[in-house]
């Protein structure tokens, strides 16, 4: 049972499509922060608590495990209870996953162990209609082995700007681990799965960007090697679309795994 | 080189949630074919060709590979052209894939041989918000190995009155020769796939609705058996709903595939 006001950490998916991203907007664009944060407000008594993200997505990007915390000032709710109103009060395109209490002191943000995100990619000459929010369309034949060679270079720490772009909130440190970078043949496409401790702004859309171009004989695996060793704001590398992007899971310490 | 009038056969998928159906209704309701048949109008000077499927698919229920023929009227297009000419034309929600010239006498729902479809579950605790129009969500743990030995009992030829629903325009033969219905697991739930040289109105559906019943053990193999070789209009087996279902294929004689 939680007292009123103590941390509860949420896992939750949704489907970017219908939000202007994760985070709240000033011009009352819909947002999945917002939406969420007025379901709160109708189980708070009006009161709309703040909650905090593991990081934002950007528009159209979807998730399947991102993770918030929050301390909604309401007392008597069980996690599951929780899970439920919310639900109840969400639209179908937000669905709260797992609510757990967690320590005052956790952070859905800086306590984020590893990140792990999932790109679909579907290569057929016509995309499905139901896969049209959910995969990127590549019309050209991917050379497989190729993108698989390229994403095992990323594993290890390295400097990423010539991935990132510029957020305009000032600079962060462009060194990030990933733990896990590989291309898998699925029934309709390809995925690529990468996890790390970090990921810096369109990091992984442009990491697939460079997949797709040396999937497709525009990039070597040399240059994108280049661009890793040398880094680089002005790096020319595609940024691939929101459309395949899924926040697939975030994971904290040990004993706060389910 | 297509002559104005020759027919042509159109593979097309499409995303049911977005549509009314299949069939013009009378009522102007936004279907597949009004939309399929207001593009053709485009193309042909606004004569509006009378496009026929291999059969109806009900609202909310999608295609992967529904084929229509038809004979525009507009000369000097070629298959492809076609394709591009109409996706320009529709919308996202439905995509043509092929088409091809077939002889005059060629009818899209009398010479298909074997129609397939699939119907998906997700058997998780909450559904994904990116698949809430593509997989019936089944709340309750199923027992996969039942609903095998269930649908592995509908292959064959047999009159499958009790898994289906009576349409109001008058009596078809019931009887149907099912060539594959089995049970798959997939990496985030179960997958029925069935091919037959014909269905009855709502019979997927229904077959999908004993299926659940009997992988939560609420029917026994003996009684969907039962309703099987005794035909009734007064079966009580569930329907389960379109948002799962997908037209898959339909097959043609063999000089007719791609």
């Amino acid at each position: 049972m939680s007292s009123p006001g103590s941390r509860l950490a949420f896992t939750v998916a949704y489907d970017g499509s219908d939000f202007q991203g994760w985070q709240v907007q000033p011009d009352g664009v819909p947002t999945v922060q917002e939406t969420i944060e007025e379901a709160f407000a109708v189980l708070c008594g009006g009161e709309r608590p703040r909650i905090h993200a593991s990081g934002r997505t950007d528009t159209g990007v979807h998730a399947r495990g991102q993770v918030f915390h929050a301390n909604p000032a309401r007392s008597g709710y069980e996690p599951d209870k929780w899970r439920e109103s919310l639900n109840g009060l969400l639209p179908a395109s937000i669905r709260i996953l797992n609510v757990r209490t967690v320590p005052e002191t956790f952070h859905a943000r800086f306590d984020a162990l590893r990140k792990e995100y999932r790109y679909f990619l579907f290569a057929g000459r016509v995309l499905p209609p139901d896969l049209r929010a959910y995969r990127l369309h590549v019309r050209s034949d991917l050379d497989l082995s190729a993108m698989q060679t390229v994403a095992s270079h990323w594993v290890g720490t390295h400097d990423f700007t010539s991935f990132s772009a510029r957020r305009g909130d000032g600079e962060e440190d462009p060194i990030r681990t990933v733990f896990t970078s590989e291309v898998l043949e699925q029934a309709e496409g390809l995925m690529f799965r990468i996890s790390a401790n970090g990921f810096l702004y369109k990091m992984v859309r442009r990491l697939t960007g460079a997949l797709i171009e040396a999937g497709q004989g525009r990039l070597s695996c040399d240059e994108v090697l280049q661009a890793l060793c040398t880094p680089s704001k002005q790096s020319t590398i595609l940024t691939a679309p929101p459309q395949g992007l899924f926040l697939w899971d975030v994971h904290y310490s040990e004993h706060d795994e389910d």
